[in-house]
């Protein structure tokens, strides 16, 4: 999969019909006028979460201000969607921006933060989190954005989990164990959640609680101490590669 | 494995013998005495790649500026290093430190440049690029510290490679196929490097180039395209948990 070299892309929230213009928001229409600088028929590449990557001209609004954007053919039909949640104790900003960007282009669906114990920061910034992930989506050629969820503690996180969704727990205090062998031993494809804990790990409270869930599997991530933000990318890309959608 | 919490860690290229001291040069004696203001007797961890890591304790060096370190007992005896070369297109400035500090935490034995047609950047700081890896090993409670290899051309880069060293080459143009099971015909924990691309990707020329060598593997990372940084962790990943020191 490629992109088209040169030509924007852009995730908009509604729904595109061919031969059917598609109004941009006061935001959007900046960008591409102010900041991008396009003019009439220039083309933008544009992808809704539903109906797949379609390439789109624009054109001229009833404002100067406000942009338009005409479809003119899907580029791309919209693949299924992978059903993978990433839980993660939040982290300070830059690196959480960081986080969730990285996340998003490794293909997880729903992005939830979880406060811990140890969590690093109690405040979290949901709609900051949406940018960040819209933006990834944009970049690396996603068909759809990841839903971010509210943030709740621990045992509410557990406790909105499906019984049949398995939870990969990621877990410092893990015996040394073959990960991949772990992993082989569930369905690929199966709806997933991965759990990463805040850099100072969990409480042994929270590790009972968490090992007492029935669907839950402890995965080690190796012999060193991974930061948080490179433990997400390292436990998604081995997850994608023995279940996900790198198979 | 856990880090002793509150006690500073320190890489410092001396060797340590038991009851003598080491004398710290100026600006790792200005961190300890004027960043972190450490008074005689505090401890710090130290490790120097060949030694294990040890506890040692400040004490009064010649001036009140220098700092002189008192090894009092080995806390971790040294590991086996690893063999595993990270050969990366250079990416600009703020991106390559955190592509640096990722892969040493992620455990290669080496780092090295190559520039290829489409690198982003032309010249490459080679000693910022060691100050990350230091920084990353001692935050990550590593036992030594990646060396830095000189930047070269990609022909260059290919022909130092010795012929027995699986090439694992991830190649956004590689058909879809399953990355572990294509990992693991080879035999664990052999000498092994990693090609990451610009984010341009590889020219046809250098492809080809790649190509003919004769023990060398394309891997694909998945359906999406991964920033340059991301592809990092997430190749790096996959290969220790199914060659690697993750088993």
């Amino acid at each position: 999969m490629s992109l088209i070299p040169d030509v924007p892309r852009l995730f908009i929230d509604s729904s595109f019909i061919e031969g059917d213009v598609v109004v941009l928001d006061k935001d959007q229409s900046h960008y591409l006028i102010k900041v991008l600088r396009l003019k009439p028929l220039d083309q933008v590449l544009i992808f809704n979460g539903r109906d797949g990557e379609w390439l789109s001209q624009l054109e001229p609004g009833e404002t100067r201000k406000m942009a338009v954007l005409r479809p003119l053919r899907q580029t791309r039909p919209q693949a299924p969607a992978n059903d993978l949640h990433y839980l993660f104790a939040p982290i300070k900003h830059a690196r959480l921006d960081y986080m969730v960007q990285k996340a998003t282009e490794m293909g997880v669906s729903h992005l939830r933060p979880v406060h811990t114990q140890y969590s690093q920061s109690a405040r979290v910034n949901l709609e900051r989190m949406r940018a960040n992930a819209v933006e990834a989506a944009e970049q690396c050629g996603l068909l759809s954005v990841p839903t971010i969820i509210e943030d709740v503690s621990l045992p509410q996180a557990l406790a909105a989990l499906e019984p049949d969704r398995l939870l990969i727990f990621c877990d410092e205090a893990a015996e040394m164990f073959n990960p991949v062998k772990a992993l082989e031993q569930h369905k690929p494809s199966s709806k997933l959640a991965i759990l990463i804990g805040p850099e100072g790990g969990f409480s042994h409270q929270e590790r009972t609680m968490i090992k007492e869930r029935s669907l839950t599997l402890r995965l080690s991530l190796g012999p060193r101490i991974l930061r948080a933000d490179t433990a997400a990318i390292a436990a998604l890309a081995v997850v994608q590669a023995v279940l996900g959608d790198w198979r």
